[in-house]
């Protein structure tokens, strides 16, 4: 038992020297040594969790420094609302109104613009109806007798706020007014609630306004003129990079799949992870899209978006986008599984494969330039063609493959079939081939949802007015012409 | 230009009363019944759309009275606090404190008791933190002189404030403690921005303190004992509904398939959409999921879940689904694609495909009801190993049609390929065999999915503790047999 626990580590050390007690000195000095190894391995090990999750909270910020600026934006306005009240004479501290200006700025600064005037106009609104509302009950209850003033009071505080809670799992209204239906419930309670006579109720009502107007023009100033981040331009950024990570994980799918399939057994379990991790982004980020939209809509004109920016069709092309992911996430599926092709069928179909999917990926890169240029692409029509084209390529390669094969079978030699690698393929059987068939078919399913991609980004270039990318480029074209002649 | 006016509507009446004076009383007639028409099209215009709205509102809370129950708890928790000052002589208006407990019923109130029970424990923790801190600063402040007190002031809120909106961005943080920091940043301004000297601050501190303490208590019980919206059951409930979707949508989707082709053309329209609809709900869950898991840890014990339920098992779980729910989603979209497979071939591969897709329905079913009955079932392994058979059957069929085809290859009768339909099923061309394959090998895909699902559920079980099935049934069994002897 002893070595047992000495073994076991240095917490246990005091079973060690109740039963080690003959020995004068040396159990003393081993529990000593002991303490101090564990306390400092504690130690250690603490710092060394701490250090990790400072390493890794700093790389956060790293990879996306608009991070360290939105917390210095943060820090920035409320040094600036404390500031204003450190030289106004009306401030009295926590208890008086000072605290509604700090409140509004800890509570309304968001990361992005959109976020910020969202919740600044819904606490606004709120703070207003639901002031007069309340204002109004008290006038109310306090004509009618010291009887009902309470229960009229009570029954309008329950009322009111039950429609409003009931009012926030209205998708329309959670969408835009969320907040204001939170800021709405607790103005009118606090209004109503409140001891105070209807003469001073307006007095308060004046103060708060005012110091609520303080903190949401502090908010509104500082969220917009140092470095703002527009939920439009995150949204559009999104967008845009969801879509060159599915084109990647498209041409990346196929490559690992029959590229390089010599060294396979190296790469295998690395290269498709990299892959899934792109279209992962993609099929995740439907929450992200919608509440980025949800924000766009209440920001101004900023870069090249106007403030009627038709940010509802980016949530369609993002839908398209995941589709075409769930695709590919099965096409990735069934790359992986146990089924294989033989080698001399994935040689021959790898060249109508490959070129099918890279250009079903060059068609979602030339619309994620065309979001990224804000410009129509007057290529687009020609790459789709194309990639129509690789589809009926394709599947004239499955026809003349079953041509080819239902001549071969004539030919008695089914044995040698997996051999003969020449010119001619020889007829495999059909179990075979149903991993390439599969393959094919997933594949021009990917096409179809891409050219869906492609209507849908087509929708939104022509609701937000994008302009045709080489106006330009044909007006200098026929300028310089007509300088000829 | 008279007449014209007239046709386009009530609206622009002046303008034909000023074209028609010479008539004396006709022309006063017909505006006077336009306006009112207008106004009376406009309000009922204006009913009728309320009324819709209204209505839908209604059906909201229709389909899930639980949110009327929320709206009702939430009147009632606002009623108790404000009864709970009317009866106290400490009651001061809303400059006092009361406000802080009518504030904190109001914003801590959330739909399901983890969510309350987060926001309540993350506003106490933080405004004891940032109270301790901001008293501290204080004092470090007032010791400094005059002129270094609002520049350590100051310099404090800015740091600490950037440290703590930083925090924010880390997952792990933001996942359990985003509301406390917020509360944190609000305290520690409100308390450092504040005049009063730190003796004052102690006892305003202790209001405070009791102030949020009632609210919060108020709440939980509220929340905790008046039907009780756990997380970790709507969780778990959440996960075993998209379960039965998605059995539900991959029985429907084979069976649109394969069943009823003869009236394909009447229901084609409606039939996907309702299939879809299920695959949609499981596919768009992942927010909601990841939120409930991370509420759910906050609960005590309640219904059947423990303390320490291992609720992160329900979202490999969710996750394990969603990856199924990718590949019924291509099969859907391969399916309703326009290449489409012979009857005759249909005809054939419908029994196997069936069967596969049935069985991989049945051994989801069976998994939503382990989650269900929270019992691990002794009939799973042998419904798995039922999948794989029909998988291998399905491949054995995929294998003896190409030898079949293959035979029947050799006889020349290839133009009558397509008239055949007797007991030999005819050579096609491999293309027209294309849609058949792809479906096949979607649906072994998915059955290799169903059997990642059936492993998520044994690890949960396994973690959860579930009891087998039939061990009162075995015992029992057990007890008869040893009285019979």
């Amino acid at each position: 038992m002893v070595k047992e626990s000495a073994a076991s580590g240095g917490l246990e050390w005091r079973i060690n020297m109740q039963d080690g007690s003959s020995k004068v000195l040396v159990p003393e000095r081993v529990p000593r040594t002991r303490v101090c190894g564990a306390l400092q391995g504690f130690f250690m090990g603490f710092l060394f969790n701490l250090w990790g999750f400072i390493l890794k909270a700093w790389n956060i910020g790293l990879n996306d420094p608009k991070k360290f600026i939105h917390c210095i934006k943060v820090g920035l306005a409320l040094c600036l609302v404390s500031v204003f009240y450190y030289m106004r004479p009306l401030y009295r501290g926590v208890g008086g109104n000072a605290m509604w200006a700090v409140m509004t700025v800890v509570v309304v600064f968001e990361y992005n613009v959109g976020a910020t005037l969202c919740k600044c106009v819904n606490r606004a609104i709120g703070t207003c109806l639901a002031g007069a509302l309340g204002v109004g009950v008290h006038w109310i209850a306090s004509q009618s007798g010291h009887r009902f003033e309470p229960i009229i009071l009570q029954l309008s505080v329950f009322l009111l706020a039950a429609a409003a809670t009931f009012s926030r799992f209205i998708p329309s209204v959670k969408a835009r007014f969320d907040y204001g239906a939170m800021i709405f419930i607790l103005t009118f309670s606090l209004v109503s609630v409140s001891g105070y006579r209807v003469e001073k109720l307006f007095e308060l009502a004046h103060h708060r306004l005012s110091t609520i107007m303080i903190g949401t023009s502090i908010c509104i100033i500082t969220t917009m003129l140092f470095f703002p981040v527009w939920a439009g331009s995150e949204l559009h950024n999104l967008i845009r990079n969801n879509m060159e990570k599915l084109a990647d994980s498209l041409d990346g799918c196929l490559v690992d799949y029959f590229g390089n399939d010599a060294n396979a057994d190296n790469t295998k379990n690395e290269a498709p992870k990299k892959i899934l991790l792109g279209s992962k982004c993609v099929l995740g980020s439907k929450a992200t899209e919608e509440s980025l939209a949800n924000f766009a809509r209440w920001e101004p004109a900023h870069g090249g978006f106007s403030f009627g920016h038709p940010w509802k069709e980016y949530l369609k092309v993002g839908a398209s986008l995941r589709s075409c992911a769930y695709c590919i996430e099965a096409l990735n599926g069934s790359i992986n599984s146990d089924a294989k092709a033989p080698d001399v069928l994935k040689a021959h179909f790898s060249k109508f494969c490959l070129r099918l999917s890279s250009s079903s990926a060059l068609v979602i890169k030339e619309l994620s330039t065309v979001i990224n240029t804000m410009k129509k692409s007057t290529k687009i029509s020609l790459i789709v063609q194309e990639m129509n084209n690789a589809v009926e390529e394709l599947q004239n390669a499955l026809k003349s493959f079953s041509e080819q094969s239902t001549a071969s079978l004539t030919v008695p030699k089914l044995e040698e079939s997996d051999n003969g690698a020449g010119d001619t393929i020889a007829s495999p059987a059909l179990v075979q081939i149903v991993p390439l068939v599969t393959v094919s078919s997933l594949l021009m399913e990917i096409a179809a949802r891409t050219e869906k991609i492609a209507e849908a980004v087509n929708s939104l270039a022509n609701k937000a007015e994008f302009k045709v990318e080489s106006d330009e480029i044909m007006k200098n074209q026929c300028n310089s012409r007509t300088q000829k002649f």
